[in-house]
């Protein structure tokens, strides 16, 4: 099959790897450098340090002709490849971003492509435009969200390399929702307190104040299970006790965090819905501050 | 009246320009230099672009033979200053630290000196070591608070100029709560989210956050008006909403800021009398998050 990955991060090189070994692969990059690199270089994965290639093609722009195409530039990006979509004859879309903040971009998107979400669990670091490490096993997860059906898709996510395992749910809104509360949970408070992960439990007051943000943000999301989902937030915090979260890392390193994709989106749906949020507002408020600066 | 003014910040630079029109003044700085630089030129008061001189004295140690000493250091820094107060003779000992930490630090001091606290509210910014501008009029109110009357003070403080009021307040838990509880409202709350006071009112959610902070705060402070210091607190945002609050020019100037006095006391002494806070100690360790960055 013919598969397009929509941009050249981390997550797109994995994916491009990881596929191509069953699929003719391209990966569709703003930078001319970068697609040229692919196009002679192929794509390098690095995993426990040893290196292994994949031949894999590279393009400028989106173009029709493919069984599947996997978006997975972050969401503020995905304003400037949606508009591309429009122009492609009708296929298979998956989008991997973060959170749900592009939820609100697809959701009302008038176009004759089956659409799919999935979320990456996968630990990987970009080292350079062909190459990527694979620093902590995961998997892909994925499900139908409009105008589209598991069968398109499963035959060609079948046989993958157990380093690389994709599992298709049923239900879009729970797969998503069921990281989020995790994320939105974890993440802005670690990135404000500057503390590992495991510190927002061992923390007594911590923890309370993350009860409250989970609390609202479970309101929000209308969560089935709400012990369930508490108790998978705190397993979360425990797991990845010495870790530092991806949201602390940007803040440290003075990057753009994914602030929209995760507290955003919640802040705009409780308000969208009339819903009272005060401890999300401001944590969204004092994250996107921290950005500025 | 002799007068010994401890600390050469522009609280105490202020302090003993205005008390030299009526009194041998001391400044005890901790550096040769800014003795030497007293003790050559005096105190200039820069004041709507005028200048004023006074007379002045600065020694490098606290002494003996003072009617009245004014700590006027930041809280952070009175732990170099109590143990050289215990080798001196009793005297009148008065406290004007932001915040309530200093409280802690003072209450079981065991000492002779009869002890007062006071608030500052005049805006003063240091120039030089010799110079400070006056750039908010204000006033200085003190109070009794241990081992202590008011006759002793009454009498040093008469005739300040109108620019440099000093008023008696017969409740020194009311003085110094009724100003700590704006500030716990105002300036984490501004610090993190970088915006002017005002804002804290007109962003719904922010100001749903703060009165969350306010109760927590009242309940640990025992306030015995909760409306009337709720509607002081919106009160001094509105009047100082084009304004930044101190924290948060602390922390956008990399300094450390006053979280110790302010948030930190709240929060230890609910820890001590087994009060539940969650916002506090939230507030707490972002803004010494900051500092540490």
């Amino acid at each position: 099959m013919k598969i397009g990955i929509i941009g050249g991060g981390a997550v797109g090189l994995l994916c491009a790897y990881y596929l191509s070994s069953r699929h003719h692969v391209t990966v569709f990059t703003r930078r001319q450098e970068q697609t040229d690199a692919i196009n002679a270089r192929g794509i390098r994965l690095v995993k426990d340090g040893k290196e292994f290639n994949a031949e894999c093609g590279a393009a400028a722009g989106v173009a029709s002709g493919y069984d599947l195409l996997i978006a997975t530039v972050k969401q503020h990006q995905l304003s400037g490849v949606l508009p591309s979509l429009m122009n492609i004859k009708a296929t298979n879309v998956l989008f991997l971003q973060n959170g749900m903040g592009h939820i609100h971009d697809i959701e009302h998107w008038h176009t004759d492509h089956s659409l799919y979400v999935g979320t990456v669990e996968h630990g990987a670091v970009r080292k350079s435009d062909t190459a990527v490490e694979h620093t902590g096993i995961g998997a892909v997860k994925w499900s139908t969200f409009r105008g589209s059906r598991p069968e398109a898709l499963e035959n060609i996510f079948c046989g993958m390399h157990s380093d690389f395992p994709v599992y298709y749910e049923t239900d879009w809104y729970r797969l998503l929702t069921g990281k989020l509360i995790i994320n939105v949970c974890i993440n802005p408070l670690t990135a404000l307190l500057r503390v590992k992960n495991g510190e927002l439990l061992s923390c007594a007051a911590y923890k309370e104040y993350m009860r409250k943000v989970f609390e609202e943000a479970e309101a929000i999301l209308r969560l089935d299970d709400s012990d369930e989902a508490w108790n998978r937030v705190c397993g979360v915090c425990r797991q990845t006790k010495n870790n530092h979260s991806s949201m602390l890392v940007d803040v440290m390193a003075g990057r753009q965090t994914e602030a929209d994709a995760i507290i955003g989106y919640l802040v705009k749906e409780a308000g969208n819905r009339g819903l009272k949020a005060v401890h999300l507002p401001f944590l969204y408020g004092s994250i996107k501050a921290l950005e500025g600066n």
